[in-house]
């Protein structure tokens, strides 16, 4: 193994060190401070593999899951996190994600990189199964951070029900009874003052 | 789908939020706080996948392996984490953890909280090559943490050369050149004076 290849994965593993530093809009269950992008992928790591057995789907490729939705965020260490709910902000995501994906994974070795950006593509592009499901995680997870910190996010942005719905329903195709579950959650939220009607 | 089993499944992922509150002894690569045991765990994932290659082993588990890492560390919620070089603390972890296992996967639903527990024991017992490979893992990235904040965890605990080497030595049988990679950096890190001789 020549040592350059090995050189060029420890750098790309010290670069993605600062996604611990950016913090997304969502609080930790306990309210006591936001999280970071780094804590909300490993907590859709672990939603992965206890909640796949929800997927329709009978031929889920488990592994390509995990391994998106570890990494769908490290454009963040470039572009930052982008407010769900911000529409301005969103017009210019896209290009500020390509431009971070295009320089962080190219500081892999080539095939890795290669490796790394398909799977980046499939979860942005969301056509496949494994895709589907990632992104239905990835939704599902801040509504539960939501909910059990009394919509602490959602009322600092004065976000509504119908925003929420409108965003989270792509659950439902991907995972019909998780999407059952959070759509109750959604509205015994507005029903606890949680979140706008 | 029985919702019992869906709201078992959901408490287990909100209890495990407390893990993003297990501060490590380890610094951040600017060293400007302490990482957390999840901010640990995603990044073990991401180098499980990236470095797998220097695994001797041709049948190596990568996702067994990946959800061994991302799992290994829940214990911690209750029994915190435990500085690898303090040795009295060191004499009661394995009961604490212990406790912490029967209590925090049993949370889950009997199979997945069965399934849970093999991968951690797995991990504890070091048999496997899966495991192995998981716990080089583990060993290495604390290094690269004290090597690029210059020590700022050894120095703060006075850990010395022989100390880092006892411990990280488990590597080389898992990824032989990547132990050659962090004896290396070790015998540098002493040249630097950011490791006591």
């Amino acid at each position: 193994m020549e040592s350059e290849r090995l050189e060029k994965q420890i750098q790309f593993i010290v670069e993605i060190d600062k996604l611990k530093q950016i913090y997304r809009q969502t609080y930790l269950m306990d309210g006591s401070r936001r999280e970071n992008s780094v804590e909300h992928s490993w907590h859709l790591a672990l939603m992965t593999v206890l909640l796949a057995e929800y997927s329709p789907s009978e031929s889920l490729d488990l592994f390509r899951v995990l391994k998106m939705v570890l990494i769908h965020d490290l454009v963040e260490i470039d572009a930052g996190d982008t407010l769900c709910y911000d529409e301005k902000a969103r017009r210019s995501q896209k290009s500020r994600e390509l431009m971070a994906a295009d320089r962080i994974f190219n500081l892999l070795p080539p095939d890795q990189a290669g490796k790394m950006r398909d799977l980046w593509d499939e979860f942005e592009a969301s056509l496949t199964p494994e895709a589907g499901f990632a992104r239905a995680i990835d939704r599902m997870q801040p509504v539960l951070h939501n909910y059990h910190t009394r919509g602490a996010a959602w009322r600092k942005h004065g976000v509504t029900r119908d925003q929420v719905v409108t965003r989270n329903h792509e659950i439902e195709k991907a995972a019909p009874e998780l999407w059952d579950y959070i759509h109750a959650l959604i509205e015994r939220a507005v029903e606890k003052g949680y979140l706008l009607p």
